[in-house]
């Protein structure tokens, strides 16, 4: 627990100082107060994070964690468990999804191994942190041990102090793989929110409505069946989680820590943040919402965390791809506060011109 | 109407061929069907214009028109009409939001005066396409004759191929300066849909209710006065657009004579757009939406032109600024369907290691 207790204990709330300069600066620009929307709060608060006006986002990562999950036994996903760890090597070869969106953004993807239902070679370039080769059943069981729910936030955290000891990291991506993982996550926003699970279950990769049905009964049973403690987020995660969402709770943590902003991707990177919300509280001013997804259950989370997501592109794809399209958008929001012109430099610039 | 005519009449339908392989190839990739949203169709949509399923979108141009407003003479505009040459001479020193965006989204911005009320040097390095010292108030005349509406539009094609004159143009963005000009732009969604103006009539840089109420009577009174033909989009034009609105629908038009993708802005620049398809229906074909703005009236025009916008950032700037942040989506969507590995591609990757 030394490590996670630590962590936490270490995020600092942000220069309040700067944050105010910036939404001065923004109101000052040459043009009208607000007009740049969702634009404009991020970048201050970029700015209150980094301590100062002109933010540079130089080194950015996406982190992908993934995960296999007893719970596909129930039959909730359309996909096999084996599809996990073939996009493991799909990922490590640059064919994915997450590999081609992260390049366009200038972001590095790293792939990290929380828990696939696979045995990776040692010399395979991803994290190895294996909590367990996939969570136990949580229609019958917990999905894993209250130890391996502190190990898996753990190695979340152990990720980005990996990444900063080979380097700077000026923002963080965070993203999934894991087959059968929207089930583990709409029961985590379940459990924490008390909203009825047929409204924030949603379709997967694509499941029809007998499947649909079946998923949500599955969740509703696990819920009756553990009684997840909302107030004991390691509860949660433990009963009804898995391996890449502790993970991701994890990233939250670590950057937030760390003083790095974090962007956070779909249902499961959200689910993984909300985790590390309600463990630290004040991780809360580091996370960025990339997007709103497909999946129903997203927005409740986007709710209870208080966040305003800047994209709705219909994604429903996980891996960290809403994330790498939302850093374009910060990267351009960190440009909008320290270089669009205030009305006061604009003069300037005229009467310099006029000598 | 030579010109006009000739750009109608030269604009081609899509590679229906390509548009299929690109389908094609977007299901077979290695993720669920329709996983990435919005940036499937577009990237489709982006190779049946090129004809190739690997487009790059290497020269993005963004053509900010501006144009001053009789009207405003109503008290429609928190803004003095002065502001509009004040912001070209912002634009032309780099340092407005366009400038900043388009810079982040690598794309060049070229000013265009339309119809600014205000004597430019004729050094100034912006499209000189002067049609008047700002418009007639429709309040009480039409906003220009017929032929000014013309000159107008033929003036947007032209500065199309003053562009293409000088090299290649894969992408052109649409954006506006004028202040008083989100009245024109919402009594040209009124005159073509017959929506009640009070709908589609929005606070433009923030005026207070007491200025909306008028703003709203003024459109309505000058609808009722007038009786714009909805069948003769220049009539539109003439008697409550404007001259940058007129210039917009000419981008509109010369960018898909040309064969160029052309990515409209906020309510002024898809007012443009709207009277662009009206008059040339096979141009919403080269059209994309960039975003959908807090002016209320921008959604009908959306949904008239039948375009999904890809962004919904709270904007409401306008001078090609929702344009610039979604040529970065566009550009992303060409990576999507060009290197994202299909099932079979990244069977032979792996084929070819285990060799």
């Amino acid at each position: 627990m030394e490590l996670l207790k630590r962590s936490i204990a270490a995020i600092q709330p942000l220069n309040e100082n700067v944050h105010e300069q910036a939404n001065e600066r923004l109101a000052n620009q040459a043009r009208p107060a607000g007009s740049l929307g969702l634009l404009e709060p991020a970048s201050a608060r970029l700015a209150a994070i980094f301590g100062t006006l002109d933010v540079r986002l130089e080194n950015k990562f996406i982190v992908t964690c993934a995960g296999d999950h007893g719970v596909t036994d129930e039959g909730v996903s359309l996909f096999p468990q084996e599809v996990t760890a073939q996009m493991v090597f799909n990922f490590v070869n640059q064919g994915a999804s997450i590999n081609v969106l992260a390049k366009h953004a200038g972001a590095r993807v790293k792939v990290a191994d929380l828990g696939v239902n696979f045995d990776f070679d040692p010399t395979l370039p991803i994290f190895h942190k294996k909590v367990g080769k996939g969570t136990a059943n949580f229609a019958r069981t917990p999905a894993m041990s209250r130890a391996d729910a502190v190990k898996s936030v753990r190695a979340g955290i152990e990720i980005v102090n990996d990444l900063l000891a080979d380097g700077p990291v000026d923002m963080l991506g965070t993203g999934d793989m894991g087959i059968g993982n929207t089930t583990p996550s709409s029961a985590v926003i379940a459990a924490f929110s008390g909203i009825a699970v047929d409204r924030l279950t949603g379709r997967g990769t694509g499941i029809g409505d007998a499947a649909l049905a079946n998923k949500i009964r599955v969740i509703e049973q696990a819920l009756a069946l553990h009684r997840p403690d909302p107030k004991d987020p390691l509860d949660v995660l433990a009963k009804v989680g898995g391996f890449e969402i502790g993970g991701l709770a994890g990233l939250v943590i670590g950057a937030a820590a760390a003083g790095i902003p974090v962007v956070c991707d779909g249902l499961i990177a959200t689910a993984g943040a909300l985790i590390a919300c309600e463990l630290a509280p004040a991780a809360k001013a580091y996370l960025f919402a990339s997007h709103r997804s497909v999946e129903v259950g997203h927005r409740f989370i986007h709710e209870r965390l208080g966040v305003d997501p800047l994209l709705d592109l219909q994604f429903r794809l996980g891996e960290g791809t809403g994330a790498a399209i939302a850093m374009e958008l910060l990267d351009a929001a960190t440009r909008v506060l320290a270089d669009i012109k205030t009305f006061e430099e604009v003069a300037i610039a005229d009467a310099q011109k006029a000598e």
